[in-house]
């Protein structure tokens, strides 16, 4: 008998929804994240259940959401979550079993159901966003510590003089290699190189850009650019050899902005030819933390 | 009833044998290694082991042995152990059930039965010695990866301009926090500073120290070695709170050589006040390995 799961992706500005039978997506939607609102949200995903439910029995239902969880309570940054016992009250209105996790190791876990980690046992992913994010798999499982296992993107890699990061420490991988620290380090970068395409732009932008136009100027050929990307390549490889190091898994996935950027990404991370572990991009992308959250029971 | 477990580190320079029944070690020996020969080791092993048993009816047998454990087979660096399928040869001439494991592994295991670890699920051990080690356990179990899980001296935490590591990377963790990197610290130091007591020896002595008379002469309250040991404990800090990012585990135990230190180490880590997670040194100390190759079956 197929199990019939309902996964929700809850993000900060849409929560995702979708339903899988048999590895197979037979249902999806997404809604507006009520950021406002923790009763708002909770009640908006009790209400997409019980309209999905009128037409397909779900028999499982996980719930990703950015934050630490502890015991039963979650804290997020970007929402208004604060020791909040979310399970508990998605349990109170909903008549199946509930789980919720962290949305990076459900975007892990969705990898190894139903994308690259599909062969696996030991994996890791890497988010190059914002920040930098970990999700990692030993032995099948989700690894959660006490609730901040995986934060990789605070493994410091520059001990003197390292960029300083919003956690209080300096030289944080994030600080490096996340698409935050690439924009930033390109404006600064091209405002040190007049006459570069890069200069151009940054002088008619006040000195701002981001990663879309970052990418688009360094296709158009700006030398500069290109510096830039591959410093911020020696950075990401750093961090990812010590992923390597350290966990030895089966595979590393990388997601996040940075990876929709195509072959330029890997192709720059295969020329550096370090990598012992095969290193990937996700094949969910947007949808791994749904899937993950389907598969968490 | 009880298990009676037979427990066989093997080291450089000599094997040690634990027999543990009830967490109480009734029975412990060490002879010499035989560094030259296989046989000669997998002999002396079997001969002690059935030496042993005259006396008591062992149950089990685990054997830790520094190096990678790949499948069946074994490979070290300081031994002669080439893709030799240790556990195989073992079992041929020992009637009772015989598993292997790195030796890291096995300390970490040892301090979770019988040490510093007792209480926790998630420990990670960190070896500060000729090298930097670590071993995990995560839920109670070790964590192998493909066979070089925790490789944690191997982290680079010093990307830009960093020392050269033995295994081809700049800035690993090892070049900064173990007592090789100590030693080797204070000579250049020492030498950068005429009429420091650190100086006044090293001039005697061809410009090299080694760890106990490094310490012997910051307690005699030499100022130059108190600079170099503050750097190093920045140093070793930074890796310690890299291990908490990424692991997040119940605690962090140190073992290796600067651990003999007594409170030296540990006031000077309390005094970064940065850990979250709890750090402590090794119970065990020299017996983690053979407590720890006790308790694998």
């Amino acid at each position: 008998m197929n199990k019939i799961r309902l996964g929700v992706d809850v993000g900060g500005t849409e929560i995702k929804f979708l339903v899988i039978e048999n590895k197979k997506i037979i249902y999806q939607n997404i809604i507006e994240t009520n950021r406002e609102s923790v009763d708002g949200i909770v009640n908006d995903i009790v209400a997409e259940y019980k309209k999905i439910s009128k037409d397909i029995k779900i028999d499982t239902m996980g719930v990703g959401i950015p934050g630490g969880i502890y015991g039963d309570v979650v804290t997020t940054d970007n929402l208004p979550f604060k020791n909040y016992p979310l399970q508990g009250a998605l349990e109170k209105q909903i008549d199946i079993p509930v789980c919720i996790d962290n949305d990076a190791n459900c975007a892990v876990l969705g990898e190894k159901h139903m994308g690259s980690g599909e062969k696996y046992e030991n994996i890791v992913m890497v988010t190059l966003g914002t920040g930098v994010g970990g999700g990692v798999i030993i032995g099948g499982k989700i690894c959660h510590g006490n609730g901040e296992f995986g934060e990789i993107g605070h493994m410091v890699i520059d001990v003197r003089n390292g960029r300083k990061c919003n956690c209080g420490r300096e030289g944080c991988y994030e600080q490096y290699a996340s698409a935050t620290a690439l924009v930033r380090r390109a404006a600064e970068v091209g405002k040190e190189n007049p006459g570069s395409r890069l200069y151009e732009y940054l002088s008619n932008n006040d000195f701002k850009i981001n990663g879309r136009t970052f990418f688009k100027i360094f296709d158009e050929g700006c030398e500069v650019c290109k510096k830039v990307f591959e410093e911020y390549i020696d950075f990401v490889v750093a961090g990812l050899k010590n992923v390597e190091s350290i966990f030895d898994p089966d595979i590393i996935i990388l997601a996040g902005g940075i990876t929709r950027t195509g072959d330029t990404l890997m192709n720059a991370i295969r020329s550096r030819n370090i990598m012992r572990v095969p290193v990937e991009v996700s094949k969910l992308a947007g949808d791994a933390g749904a899937v993950g959250a389907a598969y968490l029971l």
